[in-house]
């Protein structure tokens, strides 16, 4: 009998009518026999009225009591569930992370899990009972309550799937799989029936949303099969495993992009060992994120650097940037905050040669200076102005024969 | 050093406000170098919230589901006030019920406490936290989230002080103390600066709302010291310990009435053994719960047979009354719902004569006839019409001289 991991995050248990659609969805599943553990979320705006009613308390909230009271949510999202359920004369069991248990450690808000035990869920599902589990959350080795931070219930519901050797873990989304590009910038972007671990890393932290990038990791590691779905739409989603290396695949899965980039350079930098970490330390230091980092080859015993940023961290970034030109006896620092990122990834660049030489000729053709180019082994990104951004995603979908239904 | 356990129920902790004027509190508690344990209960409305969604789940809410979901009211509650204590510098620790541990039986929305594991209090208490118990809650022995029903919160806080040896268990509530009667009735009742287990349990049942009847049988039965004080005003409100015999006591202590009273009388019942039974069964068939029960002596081998109702089912008993009356071949079923309860409680009547006469006495002198009588060893009530209920309260107030300051 099939056992399934079903993962329904806020949006799909966001009020008393779309809890009860979800067990239905259940309830139809376990006709066919499947046997199914469910992860839920806090019902949408739940978590952000209860951190509202902790600031209020405390301006920085002690972090062991902020879990206490964020693990409320989803205990009440999963008690109600069970309730639905149980309506449906569908049999149910709630549990927390602590009842699980899900044991983390001590890290509060956010948590990683070292262990879950099994028995209770496997004895629940062997009495043909849904189980359902709070997401997001754990128990350390003292008792304490934990949470597992930012898209921990992604997380929860894939290392359940792990613990319990599922057929698949499906999560329920808003969207209904992962697409070749966003489909608002390009209406002929077609959902993908497949996509492999690595490229799902590269397109998520790329700005295609779907899924929390520890969740994609967590899966790789342990070999779950991982499915986005449509919480509110019938179909079968995007199926997200190894590669498989008998199929036919096509070069590139998808393109990604990003709206919010800015670059910043700083040029006639004397070409000395630990040159890099001089600037970038101090930007580091001010909690910015760098994203792309690029060094030209030095002339004159002098070089150029190049790296990008968050929009919102460009004017701070150059005052930085400049304080460390002065220190290092650099030329100048110059800017742009009206570029964006687009990549394309797909793990058959490995085994295809010329995917670059394509995709800059894509580029050239359509008039589109490139600004920027980083590679790795199955991504390549390009930085081009803001302008360019929809006529550059849509030139490269066909380029690369995106359009067409999968064989 | 002192320890004491707190308990604030939902009025108290029902804004961030009054959560941050508990902890005001709970602080200057703590620079007297007192040990505190609080039990707090879920936020004034959040039982109902909950309980209203529960219920658009499920008409009848699966019972271990229902704990799983209200048990969060107190959650919330005690990190929040946890998280104010910090913002305070006053360091803290909370646990849910399931952390403490509290081991209760496994009959959910109703459980029974069978032991209270302190080693987590007592280190924290060691260490210098305030310790913070979500009231109400508990764990069976499989794990599963229970709830005390009904008052739980004050048998938690209880239990927690027979426990831990606390010198005094403080009910927090929005009244300063116990009164000698109902200050809306007669606005020169008194507060009790102390009163006896026995006479709380008396009041109690009788109608001053103040404290759960299980929480002060359970603090009888532990010796437990309970203080009924008020979260908003300053005082040292009422103490309920053991009788002292030393002390010289008032005869009575306080006067409590009911007003919902109905009674209901069959008359020219064949005076035949097992005859009570067959009258009470079937009212307490239909869940209708019976308070004063009086037989007269039987005239010509019948008897009259009264007792008392809540009067919501006065209908309802009359109904089943008349069935009773045509099998037992009875002569007539008579009934009024304009009657009142009035009693007098304390534990002064054992050692003095003449109360009973007293009382009497009194309500004759006001022109008030009697209906019912029924007495326990520290307590007198009496079934008058409901329009005597102020008149009656009064008379017996100044005839007992509850008027005056306690010596």
């Amino acid at each position: 009998m099939a056992v399934f991991v079903y993962k329904f995050g806020g949006t799909s248990v966001g009020s008393v009518e779309r809890i009860k659609a979800v067990a239905e969805k259940i309830k139809k599943s376990t006709e066919l026999g499947n046997h199914i553990v469910v992860v839920v979320s806090a019902m949408s705006g739940e978590t952000n009225r209860l951190t509202g009613l902790a600031k209020e308390m405390q301006a920085q909230p002690n972090s062991r009591e902020m879990d206490v009271l964020l693990s409320t949510g989803e205990q009440v999202t999963m008690s109600l569930l069970s309730m639905a359920l149980h309506d449906l004369d569908c049999p149910a069991c709630s549990y927390t992370g602590g009842q699980v248990k899900i044991l983390t450690d001590s890290m509060h808000t956010k948590a990683r899990i070292i262990e879950i035990d099994d028995v209770k869920i496997k004895q629940d599902l062997d009495q043909g009972k849904v189980v359902v589990v709070a997401g997001f959350q754990g128990i350390d080795e003292h008792g304490n309550i934990t949470t597992l931070g930012r898209g921990g219930s992604d997380t929860t519901a894939v290392a359940l799937a792990a613990a319990l050797k599922a057929d698949e873990c499906h999560i329920y989304t808003d969207v209904d799989g992962v697409y070749t590009t966003d489909p608002r910038v390009e209406p002929k972007a077609r959902r993908l029936d497949k996509i492999t671990f690595e490229e799902m890393l590269e397109l998520a932290s790329l700005g295609s949303k779907v899924l929390q990038i520890r969740a994609v990791e967590f899966a790789g590691k342990y070999n779950v099969a991982l499915r986005v779905l449509s919480s509110f739409k019938e179909g079968c989603g995007t199926l997200i495993t190894y590669e498989e290396s008998q199929m036919e695949r096509a070069l590139i899965s998808g393109i990604a992009f990003n709206r919010d980039e800015a670059k910043l350079t700083i040029t006639g930098v004397p070409d000395l060992p630990g040159v890099a970490s001089k600037i970038l330390c101090p930007v580091a230091d001010k909690n910015i994120e760098v994203d792309m980092i690029i060094q030209n080859i030095a002339a004159d015993e002098t070089t150029d650097f190049t790296f990008t940023v968050h929009r919102n961290d460009y004017q701070k970034s150059k005052q930085v940037l400049e304080e460390t030109c002065k220190e290092l006896g650099a030329k100048q620092v110059t800017g742009d905050d009206s570029i964006v990122k687009v990549s394309i990834v797909g793990v058959g660049m490995r085994s295809h040669a010329g995917i670059a030489s394509t995709m800059f000729k894509v580029l050239a053709d359509e008039g589109i200076n490139i600004r920027m180019i980083s590679t790795s082994e199955i991504k390549i990104s390009v930085v081009v102005d803001e302008k360019y951004l929809e006529l550059a995603v849509r030139a490269l979908h066909k380029a690369f024969d995106l359009e067409k239904e999968e064989e």
